[in-house]
């Protein structure tokens, strides 16, 4: 890669209650640098499969969309387990996609939820499998598609702005929180 | 005032259609100087008389409350003509109130619909009376309930990060309109 990225999107899920079914929220930040430049919201189904398609149609209908190069997601998995398709995702925007978490998630507990509960889930559970592990950069843990470990960390380590966690991905997380419980809480 | 104002909260509402009635998204930013620390959100009646009690209340039910020192406005009305009480306000909360926009608005026209078109017009026209005309402080324009002069313009310059309007209604307008729309559009 031979230009610094600073136009990204970064995106999280809104909290739900337990029994909650149907949509849930999605937030979108669009940043320039350190700047906030835009905001976008979809809702995609608790469980469902139309995360990937809604991502990127939120990206790809948007104003910000001839400047972005690249893509942050809060977690590969929206809305429970509604499992974004990385490859696809990354295929239907040409933009390098980053799956950011602050710990390394307990994928036996998922593999395992994923294949006992969830309609789908083996199709759910190649997904993640396709995602390839998470490898710990710059003190988060990254699944990466379309950027090599050393672009990762270049970009990741410049949006740590306020903490570990990336601010595009920070900012939605408050905003999710914020819009959909009346106040944002705890960190993501 | 001794100390720096560094914590504030910034509110500005979500668009709506023309034909739009019952409650409207208003959005609010709490900033710890330059860093987004949560966001709140709460609705007001289109053209209804609660706005400075949902306000009050979002305000002093968050647990950024303790830490606050001052509110911006995105305009004295919310959601049409919820307009908002600011003495009220800044006495239920304790905190100056700055009420601020890019232009001076046309008191005439707005005197004018509210008399004539609005139920309750006189009183909320009498609360616009109350807030004193706008004074163009640091490029904006400006009414202030709690606050003198040169800490006003203290605090409007400190907050002008990213253009004349300060960051925490910048980022509030964004985020109603990203959440309302699919997609912020247009600067407030």
């Amino acid at each position: 890669m031979n230009r610094r990225i600073t136009h990204v999107a970064g995106f999280d899920d809104a909290p739900f209650p337990r029994d909650h079914r149907g949509p849930v929220l999605v937030v979108g930040t669009v940043f320039a640098g350190s700047r906030l430049e835009g905001v976008l919201s979809t809702r995609v189904r608790r469980d469902g499969i139309n995360a990937t398609e809604r991502l990127a149609r939120s990206l790809t209908g948007s104003r910000h969309f001839p400047q972005l190069q690249a893509i942050l997601l809060q977690g590969i998995a929206f809305a429970g387990f509604n499992v974004v398709d990385l490859a696809a995702l990354h295929r239907e925007t040409g933009l390098p996609v980053l799956v950011v978490a602050r710990r390394p998630p307990d994928l036996a507990a998922i593999r395992r939820a994923l294949l006992e509960h969830v309609p789908g889930g083996l199709r759910k559970w190649r997904l993640i499998e396709a995602a390839g592990p998470m490898e710990p950069i710059a003190g988060v843990q990254v699944q990466r598609q379309g950027l090599d470990p050393e672009d990762a960390r270049m970009l990741v380590e410049a949006l740590q702005i306020h903490g570990k966690l990336p601010e595009p991905l920070r900012t939605a997380h408050l905003i999710a929180g914020g819009i959909a419980t009346g106040e944002s809480r705890h960190r993501p």
